[in-house]
Parts: structure tokens; C-alpha cells; sequence
């Protein structure tokens, strides 16, 4: 069934071949068919469409891409945030209780957990999600997670490399094995993405380098979690093997932001957990300056950033991170496309999937200037609302 | 029709009698009836009621009391916002933007706009909300701002004392002459409260005193913003004055701070302003330590603080200002009953009026641990959801 959508205050179409970075059409209209785009145009002499809907001058904006998400989980660690901001400091180390909790959790809780903040992203304008294993760390656990993940995405990434489970204290070379080995050929069928968390306290350059090289073995693709507690090689090897994307960044050398920008390795920003565990946001200001891509994502988990809201990253981005409300929107559509190599999402144009946000805001510019606020009225995914 | 809500995560009464400051019961039953709370007790044995709300583990809180809003204006001010986000530093001059839309603005549209925003408010939490006039700021625009805002709300606030409009310029004592006289007299009649903006750009001490004094004398209340952009004398006169509330005081010395401790005049802060202009938090820490009340409230207003969200407003006091997740959640509950002189909201006892939220989380920790996130499940205003 075909949607016309009129009476649209803004229309972020995305358009590479725009002048400007949103390619923002004022007096536009939208027709979806088929799951996909399939005109947009003036308002005035619109094409016969089978439904009619009124967007009684909203804006209208590609549905948000989520690049970065770990939604298979159990329970949650609201004591733990309770006490990091009483003072305590973040340490990776805390991913473990998610982990034994993830671990004495059914598939069907696991499943409703995911389904549940999958609603959530939803509600809040996001279309496309990737979601993350890494809080089982056991070879079934790692599987189980993926295959759960798979019910409600496409874009699955295996992170057994997310943090040295309990039983391998002492062992990272052999948990690295058990990754590299057994976990991954479990996983792989599940998986799109193979990532690590390379990290003081996680896994260093040689044993991120050796996950991605296991997983790329068996037909992956590699992006990694670095540069997020302080400086380290991460940012510097996702460019150097030249991965789709590199998450965090929030520590950067010069040489660092050359590489990705001579790379093209998407920047993928997480403000979400700067703000949840108070330390310092990423300069993105910097990044686009010097002609880095840059995404935004929610890294949505119980431990560093338990928001699902793009809209808040967004807020974010332009309070705290130097970017403008245009730039911090498209990093959260066609950034986050890039991101996960989609070229069929993250614009409005022709052929483009039918994900569709509708705003109770008549431009982009609200979803900064109106924080906390929920704007979205209505998405449609693959033309379906 | 009485209500009685089972199965509540956690309880927040903010009970006065409690030993700690939110009241938190954890196995508890809430009964509504006739509008007020009637009954909290154990799950076990409960009294039996018309209808019974399952509330699935959520958290159950009182209904947010947002004693701070501007929701009288047409028009916004989001291009403002952008070249204010590029770098320009915000002054309170930009009202004047605000003031002439309203002036162009038919009641109707007023009206419609507060609607708007008061629903917006409801579904986010928000069972209370005082409504100042300020951008009419002649005798006939003010009285029908304050006109169209009792529509929505008995806590009226009457601001004639905003900012001096354009056709006073140069005239500032003109102008008071006008708010104490005239403007006045016509807004009385419509308003509970009296306001100024005691700042430099704004009002200076001896304006704000002859304007809440002139209010005094028909029988409205004084509160003041004050503090805002600069230290000031605002927060010294409220004080002085025994004010219920002043607002902003984001920069005070010991003096304004053992003052405030010493009338007990309730500190309101305002982080939605410090978010969208970029400037520094208020301390709520340093007021809470000495002894100082504070309430959190929106602002919510087309140029400062465009946003009607008491959770981003708790996630942010949370994250910026020092108050762990239950002083926050206080100051937005109790606290801004207090700034509005209301003891008969802002708790879950019986007898306080039936305004109650439940979460769709299951602790009040999570306003602040999932910020951006619409957790609001349902709401009950004098028990009627
Ligand atoms: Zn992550
Ligand atoms: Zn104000």
C-alpha cells in the first residue's frame, strides 16, 4: 500500500547530491511504496497514493540508525550508576555483572529484554539497530545472545572480546583462544560484525588484531570499541585494517584523526555514556573539522549508558560536542548508515527503504532545542506504520 | 471510583515522617479515592477498591510539581537557539522576539500553544505546573495571558517584570510605573503569584522590590528569578523578603547562601537553562549541604529552555549539580510543592491529592540512570488517569 505524506514543515532527505549537508526541501512531499521511497517532489502536484497523511507541518527526517547497541542482557545496575555518581569512578570491570546475570537468564527473558528496548528505540524514532552479543563470554552464551539478537535485527555483532570473563582471570591469551576458536564458530552463523573492546583493562592491540583477523577468516566484518577511558591503539588499527567503523574516540591523537580521516573509518560517538558516567565528551567538533564521518549511536547497556534515545544523543552532540543540530542529525541517520556500510537507509531518496520518522516539530533543529522532550509522533518502517 | 494500585516496584511517599527523604516503601499498595490518597500499606491485606492497577513491578512516585514555566507565547526562537549553539552567548534581549509573536497572537492561539505544552507535561510526569505571563508586557497582553494560563493551572504567576518591552526603551521607570499600576491591577484578578527578573539587562533590586511590594498590596505572592546570568542582588531581597521561592540562583556567594538557608525561601533550579545556553550548572550540592531547600523545575519557555521535561531536568541535576537520584527526584516532587507554598501535593500520604506517576522502570534511580528515555507508563491527576 502506498503513503503520501503532506503538509510537511521540513523534509531531511539526506540527498548527497544536495547542496546542503541535510539536503532540506521545504515545500516537499513524500510518497512510500513498497517498502521503499519511491517519489519525493513538490507539494503541489503530488502522484495518487493509497493512504493520505497530514504531517501537519512536522518535519520529517530518515528514521535514525542505531550503530551501536547491547541489548542482550539481563537485569540491570542502577545501584552501580547510584554509586558512580555518589563519586566511584567507571571501570570496565562492572561488565561482569551484567555477565552473570546475562548467563542465569533464559532465552525468552534475554529475548523479552531486547524486545522491550527494541520498542523503546522504536518509540523514539530509530529504524535500524545493531545489536551486540558480549554478556555471555561462554561459547553457548556468546550463540545464544547472537541468535536472540538476530530475531529483532540484521546487523549482529559477536563481542566475545568485550571484557575477560571470571574463569579466565589471569588468562586473557587463553580467553583469547577460546574467542578466536570455538565461540567464534559458534557465532559466526548468527553474525554480521565481529568487534572488540581494546581497552586498558580489556584486551590490548595484538589480541583486538588477532579476534578481527579470526573473524574476517570466517566472512565478518571487523569494528572495534576504543579510545574510550584514555588514549590507545585502537583508533590507530581500525584505521590501519581500514574497519567500517571505530566506536567511542573519545581520545584522539593528532595522528589518530588523520588516520581516520585518510582511512574513511566512520567515528561512531556515544554521548549517551559520557553523560551517565561524567567523563568528558568526545570532540566531534574536531573529527568533522578535519574531515572525518562521524556517527552517533546510544551504545545503549546497563552498565555506561542505559538511555535508548537518539533524540537525547543528538541534544548531546550539540551541547557538549561542538557540532551543529544539521551535523549532529545526519550523524545519526547517514553517519550511522556508514557506519554499518547500509547504503539502502539513513536518506530519503528514491529506491531508499521507507524508514520514516515523523516529528511534532516543524524542523530537525527541535530535537536539540527541545531536550528530553518526545518528538516523535509517528515512524513508518519499511512504509509500514 | 477508587483506585488501589498492587504490585509496585518501589514506592516513593517523600512522607515527612520517614526516615529517609523519599519515603521509599518497598512492598507496598497505594488506595486513590475521591481524589486523595486514601490508604498506602502493605501489599498483604489491602482494602478493597473499584478498580485495581497492576503495576508490574514499576515504580510509583508523586505526580512532578513544576513550579517554573513561560507556556503564554506564540512563535520559537529555534534559529536563535542555533546561532546561540555557533557560538553566540545568550542575553535575555531575545524575549523581545517572543513578546511581539504574542502580541500578534490571538487568544486562541495562546491557548492552543499552553495546551500543547501541558500535555506534553502531563506525559512526562508533570501533574502540577505554575504558569507565569511576561511576554505580553502591556495591560491588556498581560491580563490575557494570565487569563488564558488559568485555563490551565490556579498557580498563575504575574511577570509584567520580565524584560522592559521596546516601546519603553530608555524609560525602564516608566515602565514599572506601568507593571506596579496599571498592569497590575488588570492582572490581578487573574494571578496567584508576582515575579521579576532581577538581573542586570533586566531589573535591578529597588524595581523588583517596588514590584513585588505593589503586588503584596492585592494580595499576590512574590518570587523572584534572580542570579541567573551574574551574582546579584535578587537572591539577597528574596531572602530578605521571606519569599517562598527565587529562582535560577546559579551564582551566589556564602552570603546569598546562608541567607536562603535562613528564611527558608526554597532555592528553584533551573538546569534546562544551563543546558540549552551553555552556561555553568547552578551548585545544588553546596545549597543541599547548607541546609538549603531546592526544587528542580523546567523553565520551560521558547528561548532559554525549550524543553517540558521534569526527567531530563532530574538526569541533569544528577549529572551536573551534584544531587544523587533521590534528592533530585525530591526536589521535582516536595521540592517544587514547596516553591509553590502547596502542602497538599508533592507527597503520597493520605490525604495529599491522588497526582501519582508510575514508571515503566522499577526504581526512581532510573529518572536519572536512563536519561532521555519516555518512562513515564501512566499517570492519575486527583486519581482519574
Ligand atoms: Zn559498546
Ligand atoms: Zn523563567
Amino acid at each position: 500500500m502506498s503513503v503520501l505524506i503532506t503538509n510537511i514543515g521540513e523534509l531531511v532527505t539526506n540527498d548527497p547530491d544536495a547542496d546542503d549537508l541535510l539536503g532540506l526541501r521545504a515545500d516537499a512531499a513524500l510518497v512510500l511504496d513498497d517498502g521503499v521511497v519511491a517519489w519525493v517532489g513538490p507539494a503541489t502536484g503530488v502522484p495518487a497514493a493509497d493512504e493520505m497523511v497530514d504531517a501537519g507541518g512536522g518535519a520529517v527526517l530518515p528514521g535514525f540508525v542505531d550503530s551501536h547497541s547491547h541489548l542482550v542482557f539481563a537485569g540491570d545496575r542502577a545501584q552501580e550508576f547510584r554509586a558512580r555518581m555518589a563519586g566511584e569512578r567507571y571501570a570496565a570491570g562492572g561488565i561482569r555483572t551484567t555477565v552473570a546475570a546475562t548467563r542465569a537468564a533464559s532465552d525468552d527473558a534475554l529475548a523479552a529484554n531486547v524486545e522491550r528496548l527494541v520498542a523503546e528505540m522504536r518509540s523514539q524514532g530509530t529504524t535500524t539497530v545493531e545489536i551486540k552479543s558480549g554478556y555471555g563470554l561462554t561459547v553457548a552464551d556468546e550463540a545464544r545472545s547472537l541468535a536472540v539478537a538476530g530475531r529483532f535485527t540484521d546487523e549482529t555483532t559477536f563481542l566475545g572480546a568485550h571484557v575477560v570473563p571470571p574463569e579466565h582471570d589471569g588468562d586473557p591469551a587463553g580467553y583469547v583462544d577460546l574467542v578466536t576458536g570455538p565461540m567464534l564458530a559458534a557465532s559466526a552463523p548468527h553474525a554480521r560484525w565481529i568487534d572488540a573492546f581494546c581497552e586498558t583493562g580489556a584486551f590490548d592491540a595484538d589480541q583486538a588484531r588477532a579476534v578481527l583477523a579470526a573473524g574476517a577468516a570466517v566472512g565478518l566484518r571487523g569494528r572495534l570499541h576504543a579510545n574510550q577511558l584514555g588514549p590507545g591503539p585502537g583508533v590507530a588499527l581500525a584505521a590501519e585494517l581500514g574497519l567500517t567503523a571505530v566506536d567511542h574516540c573519545t581520545y584522539l591523537t593528532d595522528a589518530d584523526v588523520a588516520a581516520l580521516r585518510d582511512s574513511g573509518t566512520v567515528a561512531t560517538l556515544l554521548p549517551g555514556v559520557e553523560f551517565s558516567t561524567r567523563q568528558p565528551y568526545p570532540d566531534a567538533r574536531r573529527l568533522v573539522d578535519a574531515g572525518v564521518r562521524v556517527a552517533l549511536a546510544s551504545d545503549c547497556n546497563p552498565g555506561s549508558s542505559y538511555t535508548s534515545s537518539i533524540p537525547l544523543c543528538i541534544a548531546l552532540a550539540v551541547r557538549e560536542m561542538g557540532l551543529t543540530p544539521a551535523e549532529a542529525v545526519h550523524a545519526a541517520t547517514a553517519g550511522g548508515a556508514a557506519a554499518l556500510g547500509r547504503a539502502d537507509v539513513g536518506a530519503l531518496v528514491p529506491g531508499r527503504r521507507a524508514d520514516v520518522v515523523l516529528l511534532d516539530a516543524p524542523s530537525h533543529v527541535h530535537l536539540a532545542y527541545r531536550p528530553g522532550v518526545p518528538l516523535v509522533r509517528q515512524i513508518w518502517l519499511r512504509g509500514e506504520s
